[in-house]
C-alpha cells in the first residue's frame, strides 16, 4: 500500500458545535426545561455554555475516560452536556429514567457513572435509588439557581462563573462518548458504548436527502427522548446542518407540541408511533393543522397505515425508520426515489408506508437463510436481517466477547426481505418467527391480515410446540366493542388471503398481553398456550 | 480514555459504488466517448465493470500501491476506474492532457506509473512523449474493441471476459487512492495523494445540503474535468446519494451540452466560468432555455457578476465553491441560509455572488494577520487562509516535509475575509497582496472597483518596489472599443471610492496579459513596471 498524505485529524464531536457556532452562529436552540419559561441560546453562545459545562465536569474532579449519568428529558441542558461530557473524553450515559428502579440502579452501577445529572422532577426517583448507587459522587439537577432543590447542587450556578471558552482535548478518534443500554427485555440491560468517529460518521450520512435531509431551513423539534439512542443522532446531523433546534421537555402532549409547531415554525420532527397518535387526536378535536409541519419521522415499532394517510392528507410527509441502540439507531429511511416514482405516486406511497426504509450510506445490510446462506434482494424471500458499518456496535460494553461473526456482521434479531430498490421490509423478530415443519411463516404478517377482518380490534399470533411440525401458530382475537366476530368468521377471512398451511391451529378470543412499552407480548402467550398443540 | 466498542470497519471507496449498485441500481450513468454513440449503464451494471477493469489491471500485473496514470476525459470507463484502482489499493494519478508535454512527462514520471489508460484522442500526446516515460509497461486505450488505434490494447475488449465480481480487499483507510497535481505556476507541479479516508469523508460532506445538496432525483453533468481534482469529488458524493449521471467527454461547447440537458433532464452541473460563458452565449445565440437545469456549481476563479444575474434570471441557481488540489477540493461553498434570507432576497443573492463561499463542516478555516495573530470573523479584517481538516493535505508526495504548521494549519495562499455568517470572501492571492507602509492593499478589491469606471474592460494591478512604502500600486487599464476614458476620469472615480493611500501610484493604459489559464499574470506585469517608481 502507498499511503495517502492527507491531515489524519481525528473526528471529534465537539467539532460539530464548534462548526455551528461558527458557520450557523445565530441559528437558535429553543428549549422547555422543568417548570421553567422557555429558553433561547444561538449556537454562538451554546458552544460558550457547552465549554462553561465542561469547565464545571472538570471541577467535579472528573478525567477523561470516566462515566456521567443523565437522568434528563429533551433540554439544552441535556443537549449542552451531550457536547460537553465527550469533548473532555468522558463517556456519557444516558439513563433512561422510564426503566424500573432494579434495571436503572444496575446500568447507573454498571456504567461506574461518577457525576449524575439529573432534571428537578427526576428528584423523587433519585431519592428512592440513591443509596443503591455504588460509584456516584456528585449529584447535579440540571436547573436554573432558584429552582434547584434544596441541598443540592444547580447547572446554572455551576457553570455561570466559569471560563466560556475551552481547550478541548486531541484524542483518537474510537474513544467511547456515549454509553446507551439497550432497554434488556430478557436478562440484564446491555450497554452499547458509540465512539466519536461512530457518532460523527452517522451524524453526518444522516443528514443526507437519502436519510433524514437536513437543510439550515429547517426547524427540527425531537420528540424521541435524548436517552434513546441519541434521539437518533438528531444533536449531531442537526448541527452539521445549521438546524434550529426545538427541545420540548418532556412535555409529548398534543396541546404542547402543536404550540411549539406554531410558536417556533417547527419543520421536522420524529418520534414512536404513539405521539403522533396523540397529536393527530389533538389536531382532529380542536380542528387545528400542521401549519409549517412539513416532515415526521417515525420509528420504534411500525408505521400504523392510518396515521400515514391522515398525515398525507395533511401535507405532511410521514418517513419511516428503522434502528437498533446497536445501529446508533438509524439503519434504513424509507425515502422516495426515481425508480419509485417511476410507478406512480399512489404505489410509490404504498412502497414507503409498508416497508421498514430503504438502505442508507455505510450500513451494509443482507439476509441470510437459516443455514447462512445470502438470500436474493427479491422483495419476497425473507431471511435474518445482518448488518454491517462504522456505527454498527463489535461488543457490548464489559462483555467477553464481539456480539459479531467473523467477519463483522451482527445479527439484528429481525427477519426481513430486502427488495431491488433497496427497500428493506420487517417480516418478523427472529424469536417470533413461526418454523413449521422446514417453512418459516410470519407471525407478524398474520397479525395484519387478521387485523384487517370487521370486528377484529388486535390479533396477535405466536408459534407454539406441535407434535408434528415443530410449530404451528395460533391466534388471539380481541374484538372490538359490540362486535360480535367469530372464529368462523376470522377463519373465511383468512383463507382468501394466507396460504393454507399458515392458516391458525387454534383461535382464541381473549385478552392480548402487552408489554410495558406497548408491544404484544408473545411470551406470555406462549406460556399460557404452551401445551394447546400437544395432542394435534 | 474508554475505547468506544464500535466496529472499525475502515471507510473504503468501492463501498460507494457498491451501496450505489444496491440500494440505487436502476440509476443511469450516460456517457460520451470519444467518436462513440452515447453509453448507458446503470449502477448495478456499471459495479460489475468495476469488478471487470480491476481484474484487468490486476492481469497487467499490478499490485497493491502501485500507480496508474490516466489521460481521459469525463467519461464512464474514466468513472469506472476511478473505483477499480482504489479498489485493489492501487493509486490513480489523473494527468492532466491540458499541460505542456514537460510537465505531463515530469508528472507520470514522478507517479511512478507502471499502466497508462488513456482515451483516443490521446495517442498523439501518447506518442510525443512516450520515449521519456520511464515507468509506463503497458498503455491501454478507453475505447471499444474497433476503435482501438491498430498496434494497442482497448479497454473493452480487455474487461469482456473477465469476471463481474471482485473480493474487494480490506485495508486501512488511510491508503493512497489519487495522485493529483497542482498546476505548479512556478517550479515543478507538486502531487497531492488522496486518501480512501479523505474521499469517503470529503464525499459525505459534499453531498449535505450546505455544501452540493445532492439528492437521487438530481442528474449530474460535471463539466470540471475528472482530472482537477477528481472534479471536485462529484464521482464521489454523486453514488452516495443515488444520482444520475451524464458524462460529457470532451464536449463542453454549448450546442453539446445543451443537447445533453435537454435530453437526459440534467438538473445540476459544475465548472470553471468559461464553459459557462461559452453555454449563456449560446443560449442568447439559439433563444434556447436552460430546461430542467436547476443549479450551477463554480469554481477555479470568482463567478463573473453577470453571469450569476443571467443565470438568476433564467431560474438557474448559481452556487460559488472555493477550493484547491490540496483540500480534495471543496472548502466552502455559496449556500443560503435563515439569517441571510431574512434580509430579504435581493441582499441574500448579493452576498452569495460576492463571497467564495460559506464554511461546509470537516474544514476548520481562520485567517492570521503577518504576525500570526488569528482575525476577527467581521467581514473587513482580512488576513492569510489557513485551512485544517481530514481532507486537507498534509505533505504533498515525495515531499520530505509536511506541507502544514505543527498545529496542522495548512497556508492556502490566499488573503481573506470571513464574516459572521461564516461566508469567506478571497481579498488576494497572498503573492499578490500590496504591502505598503506596514498596511495591505488588496489589488483584487482595487481591480474590480476600477472595473465599474465607465469606458473600462481590464483593470489590472500589481505592486512594486518603492524606495519609501516597501511596495506601492500601480494600475494597468485597457479600455473598451471606442472608449476614451483618461487618467484623470480613473482617479476622479476611485477618489469616491477607496481610501486615498490605495490610490495607485501609476496608471498604464495598455494591454493585460493573461495566463493559460485566462487569469491576469501578475508576474509579467511586475517585471515589465518593475522599476516605474524606483525614483519616486
Amino acid at each position: 500500500m502507498l499511503p495517502g498524505l492527507m491531515q489524519d485529524r481525528p473526528l471529534r464531536i465537539i467539532d460539530i458545535i464548534s462548526f455551528a457556532a461558527t458557520a450557523h452562529s445565530t441559528q437558535e436552540i429553543v428549549s422547555k426545561n422543568v417548570d421553567e419559561p422557555i429558553s433561547r441560546h444561538n449556537y454562538a453562545a451554546t458552544f460558550k455554555r457547552v465549554a462553561q459545562a465542561a469547565h464545571m465536569l472538570v471541577s467535579l474532579g472528573v478525567k477523561s475516560g470516566d462515566r456521567i449519568s443523565t437522568l434528563s428529558w429533551n433540554t439544552n441542558r441535556h443537549f449542552e452536556l451531550f457536547y460537553a461530557g465527550p469533548g473532555l473524553g468522558l463517556v456519557v450515559h444516558t439513563a433512561n429514567p422510564r426503566l424500573p428502579d432494579e434495571h436503572l440502579i444496575y446500568t447507573i452501577n454498571h456504567a461506574g457513572s461518577r457525576v449524575l445529572l439529573l432534571d428537578r422532577n427526576m428528584q423523587a426517583i433519585y431519592e428512592r435509588i440513591a443509596d443503591k448507587l455504588e460509584t456516584v459522587e456528585n449529584v447535579v439537577f440540571l436547573t436554573d439557581a432558584e429552582r434547584t432543590p434544596q441541598g443540592y447542587q444547580g447547572y446554572e450556578a455551576l457553570i455561570a462563573d466559569k471560563p466560556a471558552t475551552y481547550d478541548w482535548p486531541l484524542f483518537d478518534e474510537n474513544t467511547g462518548a456515549f454509553l446507551c443500554y439497550t432497554s434488556g427485555t430478557t436478562g440484564d440491560p446491555k450497554g452499547v458504548v458509540y465512539s466519536h468517529r461512530s457518532v460523527v460518521l452517522h451524524g453526518l450520512a444522516a443528514g443526507l436527502s437519502g436519510a433524514l435531509g437536513f437543510a439550515a431551513f429547517d426547524v427540527v423539534m425531537p420528540c424521541q427522548s435524548l436517552y434513546h439512542a441519541t434521539a437518533w443522532g438528531l444533536p449531531f446531523a442537526g448541527p452539521i446542518n445549521g438546524v434550529k433546534f426545538v427541545f420540548p421537555c418532556d412535555k409529548f402532549d398534543g396541546a404542547s407540541l402543536q404550540a411549539l409547531i406554531e410558536g417556533e415554525g417547527v419543520t421536522f420532527s420524529g418520534g414512536v408511533p404513539t405521539i403522533w397518535t396523540m397529536y393527530l387526536e389533538y389536531l382532529r378535536q380542536t380542528g387545528g393543522s400542521p401549519g409549517t409541519l412539513q416532515r415526521v419521522i417515525i420509528g420504534g415499532s411500525a408505521v400504523p397505515r392510518d396515521m400515514a394517510v391522515e398525515f398525507d392528507r395533511l401535507g405532511v410527509t410521514v418517513q419511516q425508520i428503522w434502528g437498533m441502540t446497536e445501529t446508533s439507531p438509524l439503519g434504513v429511511v424509507a425515502t422516495p426515489t426515481p425508480a419509485l416514482a417511476a410507478e406512480g405516486d399512489a404505489a410509490m406511497k404504498e412502497q414507503i408506508w409498508t416497508r421498514q426504509g430503504r438502505m442508507m450510506f455505510g450500513i451494509e445490510m443482507k439476509i441470510v437463510s437459516e443455514e447462512g446462506e445470502a438470500l436474493p434482494h427479491d422483495g419476497e424471500q425473507d431471511g435474518a436481517l445482518m448488518v454491517r458499518g462504522p456505527w454498527v456496535l463489535s461488543r457490548y460494553f464489559r462483555a467477553d466477547d464481539d456480539a459479531t461473526d467473523q467477519d463483522g456482521w451482527f445479527d439484528t434479531g429481525d427477519v426481513s426481505t430486502i427488495d431491488r430498490f433497496g427497500f428493506m421490509r420487517i417480516t418478523d423478530r427472529k424469536k417470533d418467527v413461526i418454523k413449521s415443519g422446514g417453512e418459516w411463516i410470519s407471525s407478524i404478517d398474520l397479525e395484519n391480515i387478521a387485523a384487517g377482518c370487521p370486528g377484529v380490534k388486535v390479533a396477535a399470533v405466536a408459534g407454539i410446540y406441535h407434535p408434528k411440525w415443530e410449530e404451528r401458530p395460533i391466534m388471539l382475537i380481541e374484538r372490538h366493542d359490540g362486535a360480535d366476530v367469530s372464529e368462523g368468521d376470522v377463519r373465511a377471512y383468512l383463507k382468501s388471503r394466507v396460504a393454507t398451511w399458515w392458516m391458525p391451529d387454534r383461535i382464541f378470543f381473549e385478552d392480548v398481553p402487552m408489554t410495558a412499552t406497548g408491544k404484544i407480548d408473545k411470551k406470555i402467550i406462549r406460556d399460557r398456550h404452551a401445551h394447546a398443540l400437544d395432542s394435534a
